[in-house]
């Protein structure tokens, strides 16, 4: 494929990925959950498949996961009662019990056993379920639905992006440039780094002005360090997880951009964390 | 150490144990709560260990872990509202992102990364700490405390182990018994299964006749078969993970027993299941 046609490629499927985001964050809690589940289910189909867990297994992550979601969104909407939010606690009891029934190696002494992948299967629900529940919990305000704080955390996210890539690239690709994580990631330098947080928090302050985050501006722009700060390390860690894999992309179904984990690896830690903060502080 | 002496001090310390787990659970709220924030630390304590997490991990797991259970049990008792429930969302975050800063080797082609051990650290938040959440919510009845659920679930436990000990030992140990798990645990037999659930059922329905189970007697017997199911396997899978990680005893805390680990291994998958399930069918 040419340069151009596929940066052609990129822009249009870019494009359209943004277009959808705006659109299910600003209709109603349903396209958010509606989105949310769709992203977790595909998150979770790359995360199991790059693991390699079994199948059994995988469907049982499924379930947790999706129970998890579902009682957690209905229950935020008033629709069913808090002890419905125990019923994920049987797959996941499932889940541990299932290692008895699929084999694999010892990653200790080679011998086999059932616990090699194990530790995939629960990060899988700590690191992708986890913050798909609060994105959904991220759009109640005051009782009723308002999608602008989630969109101002996806801007707030496509900002650092932007801002780490083009400082990173202008100022970081020196010789002398130092380093965020050499090891992971060899070209994300720490220009990248302070363009990424410079720009998400400017990106914060013009949100703050536009009513978009209705609070403090002090409380915007610690949300905004959050996020920023997040989002780079975010990045890293999928970055380790891919190359631990051995994999560039974690698949290819958006095209031009790689797999949904390298389309939403910042947000699985900035997300989380942001709307953690924000309930705390009130905000939402 | 002679068997004789051996089987006091097995006797002695196994009678602590149980006098101590029945005054914590008759007590009040707050002694669960000690009671479970104990055995949960003790727990944690032993399965890093035998997982060889590195110490930044082993002080993320905990501090997740005791977050969360002392923000659900204060939750619980409206003593802080819903919001804090999410303070254990930052060591969450932390800890996802402490797989950069930890060395370690690719259980895949042995290079060197940071993610051999991350599965034990999502498995201990899924195998201890939800337990011991539920736990401490097994004592909230009709919004005041009641001890007689939780420790009702304990004697129905206690009344499988014995009741799988007599049975497989008097029945299943003939060479033409049928074994259970023979690859994970080569002496549990079928017929210690049965006589495990027949225990669990019997003492069920006693419970239910001294009125410690107050509900139906079918709820009582459905309970009772989700604690002897859930005892055996999660038994199974402490077995697995010990043979796992290569050792006999999780640790030698109680004297004659081994480790806490080994102690409390079938409440892990028993207690979470059960506990769901009573809340669910309005039973506590």
């Amino acid at each position: 494929m040419g340069n151009s046609k596929e940066l052609v490629v990129r822009t249009i499927s870019g494009s359209a990925f943004v277009l959808a985001v705006i659109i299910c964050c600003l209709c109603s809690h349903w396209t958010v959950f509606a989105m949310t589940f769709i992203f977790m289910t595909m998150l979770l189909w790359e995360f199991t498949h790059l693991a390699g867990t079994r199948k059994l297994q995988r469907i049982l992550v499924f379930t947790t996961c999706c129970t998890l979601l579902v009682a957690y969104f209905l229950y935020t909407w008033d629709i069913i009662e808090a002890g419905w939010l125990l019923v994920p606690v049987f797959p996941l009891c499932a889940l541990i019990v299932s290692n008895l029934f699929v084999s694999g190696y010892n990653v200790h002494d080679g011998k086999p056993n059932g616990f090699d992948s194990i530790g995939y299967e629960f990060m899988a629900i700590a690191y992708i379920a986890v913050p798909s529940m609060l994105v959904c919990n991220a759009v109640t305000m005051n009782y009723g639905f308002s999608g602008y704080f989630l969109l101002s955390l996806f801007i707030m996210l496509w900002s650092c992006d932007v801002g780490a890539y083009c400082i990173g690239t202008a100022f970081g690709q020196k010789k002398t440039s130092r380093k965020l994580f050499p090891s992971v990631s060899p070209k994300k330098s720490w220009a990248g780094f302070w363009g990424g947080v410079a720009c998400t928090v400017i990106a914060a302050i013009i949100l703050w002005k536009c009513s978009m985050l209705e609070t403090k501006l002090v409380y915007s722009i610690l949300i905004s360090l959050v996020v920023a700060v997040g989002a780079i390390f975010g990045d890293l860690v999928e970055s380790q997880l891919k190359r631990n894999f051995g994999v560039k992309d974690s698949s290819h179904i958006i095209p031009g951009h790689g797999g949904m984990l390298d389309r939403l690896d910042g947000s699985l830690i900035a997300f989380p964390a942001a709307i953690a903060l924000a309930i705390l502080l009130g905000i939402i």
